[in-house]
């Protein structure tokens, strides 16, 4: 069976193409600059080298049709006709309360996403015309939406509750959600078989740090806290978001800056994290090279950066009275040996017997960087939450088709 | 020497009366409702029966010379004379940057603390009447100022700064002060005491928890990070404070029911956190018993209200890289045997061995509600900031006298 696996922005969108008889990427590729005149298209198919198109693409239709176009084509595709394709997996931001695991694409489903446009305004309404593009252009091929928020369904109310006025959950649905969902149950499950343990006795909190970033606090398998809440701004510091501050802090701002609501939102997404900081950008590599020659801001952006991870990790271990295991993923965590050193560092006190060597060597494999011994192992996974698209889409046709 | 204590508020005022000699108390009291025709003044002269009056009392020049003439009133005083009393020492809520410890007052210092009515406009305005009175009524008693924000000070920008736009801490100090200060300091001197170590070697966890509620992490004496922010907002669930919320929760509460800058405020100060979960009150012991009655939203009140403590002193802990000992103090931390076991009993994996039966006990004194081996001790110590605001002002004017 081969899948198409989506993740369709507002003005960009990727793609990965799967063989699911053995889970290989066939292709992958994105169009970015969606409703230019100049959007870009390009596709890396495995084993060939990379092409890039340069041509107008005002919606997602054209977008989605330029992408099939480039699979099937006859010098650089990778397959003959796009009949061969059987499925297409969508990465859905939020899926609110409705779903706790992903669902094959229905009407009834994709008008439960358009009600949670409102939690999620930047992402759902772009995925929603991702899925009506595939609809255009393939419609006879069925579509399955994966949620970021559908992991963390397992919050219990104590964790996902805020403590303000009910009223606010039962009317706007103001809860914590959580995302990156899918990355924190796929290095979970990557954990329990890399310490050759079931995943149901295992005590993990998962740091997904990339230039967004949370961790999660993973009970036996399940989700019992996350650092994201409602919105994705809320947790640790990240590249441009501020993360936890003193909420007393967004009406003040707003008084003394005379500030809108939504120059308040944009200040605290983009104007804040290792960028606000920092004074540089918001890439941990940025960071990293200026604070080595010596960039006082950039030292201190990247201590305020580990401080508070460290203390997330602290907080999640009292949540479940006890850790087994801590993973590091995503760009920075898979990255940037000098943070999950940092990190480790500030936590030996939770028995953790760090490994500075294995710490520093680069590799694409899973692998721990805590010695033997210890009692709380540190694990680096790389991520693949394409992968867990494809495998979900995968699983829910083959159960759809046994049903049929 | 004699000194009296005021903590004065936008409409009360409260008071003690202690003699330095032996740090006894010879009298306390207040004065409620300034401002109105039938104010309430209190005085408890020790050693002899409560004594209340209602009266008019418009503003606290009054009500401070009301109290001066209950303390040398013939039958139910305790001095002589007001020219006994040798200086009087104020609580004051913010002291911003500038002051890092308690201080005499002077025309700089008054001058300070109106420039910081901004970060604390309940209460700096407030404390400025209560000085003002008191030089009213006696212009030649030297006074001092001692700031909930003090202790916090030592702080480091890692833990003070927020990861936003620096031009806020520039321009308008928007940071982490932290508050409670002076409990904290007293309890965690008890608990060096208590303990038989040097404070300086201890890494403790004081959680001040009462209607307002902060915790601290006191690494070596000195506080290197609080859970209370720019204002007493942010950290813990309080009885009606929220503590953290996702910060996108203020701008989408704001759109949604069309809240001001002070609706939103008071929403989140005076309608959150327990009260607004139990939809019961916002006290410990109401909560408490109506969760004994088998009430639902109370459980799950306290299930938050602990769990969210529980957290923080996980995430102290890996601020410090260890723990020594936890402090539990003020009216909840010390009367509530139920939160302090719910919350030890989540930490066992610390190395918490904790005593259900000594927790049980009530008591005034300092104790331990952890066996003897328990390599975390828990510790309940009654808070006493009405002695630390005494013995600094004692000191401020022992100090002065050693230089003239």
């Amino acid at each position: 069976m081969i899948v198409l696996v989506i993740n369709a922005g507002s003005s960009s969108l990727k793609f990965q193409l799967y063989q699911m008889k053995d889970e290989s990427v066939l292709a992958k590729g994105r169009v970015e600059r969606i409703g230019m005149e100049s959007a870009i298209v390009t596709i890396e198919p495995t084993g060939k080298p990379e092409v890039r198109e340069v041509r107008e693409i005002l919606e997602h239709t054209t977008a989605i049709r330029k992408v099939l176009d480039m699979i099937v084509h006859p010098e650089h595709g990778v397959l003959k006709s796009v009949s061969e394709i059987d499925a297409v997996g969508h990465r859905v931001v939020h899926g609110g309360e409705s779903f706790s695991s992903s669902v094959l694409v229905t009407e009834e489903v994709k008008r439960e996403i358009k009600r949670l446009f409102d939690l999620a305004p930047l992402h759902n309404p772009a995925h929603m015309l991702g899925i009506h593009a595939v609809e255009a252009n393939m419609p006879e091929v069925p579509q399955a939406v994966v949620f970021d928020t559908a992991f963390h369904q397992t919050m219990p109310p104590v964790s996902y509750l805020y403590p303000i006025p009910m009223v606010l959950y039962k009317k706007h649905k103001i809860r914590r959600y959580g995302f990156h969902g899918t990355s924190h149950a796929y290095v979970s499950e990557q954990a329990a078989k890399f310490l050759g343990r079931p995943l149901e006795e295992l005590k993990l909190v998962t740091c997904h740090i990339g230039n967004g970033a949370s961790c999660t606090a993973v009970d036996g398998g399940k989700s019992i806290d996350t650092s994201m809440g409602m919105t994705p701004l809320e947790g640790l510091m990240m590249g441009t978001r501020s993360g936890d501050i003193d909420p007393a802090i967004v009406p003040f701002t707003m008084a003394k800056e005379d500030l809108t609501l939504s120059e308040v939102n944009s200040m605290l997404n983009k104007h804040s994290g290792l960028l606000a900081i920092s004074n540089i950008g918001s890439d941990m590599r940025e960071i990293a090279e200026a604070m080595e020659a010596g960039d006082r801001n950039a030292a201190l952006a990247f201590e305020m950066y580990e401080y508070r991870l460290r203390k997330y990790i602290g907080s999640y271990a009292a949540a479940m009275n006890g850790l087994d295991a801590i993973v590091f993923t995503a760009g920075v965590g898979e990255n940037s040996a000098l943070l999950r050193a940092a990190v480790c560092r500030g936590l030996s006190f939770l028995g953790i017997e760090f490994d500075e060597e294995a710490n520093a060597r680069r590799s694409p494999d899973d692998r721990a960087i805590t010695k033997p011994g210890s009692r709380v192992q540190v694990l680096v996974i790389p991520t693949n939450e394409e992968l867990v698209i494809a495998r979900d889409t995968y699983g829910l046709i083959l159960n759809r088709n046994d049903v049929e």
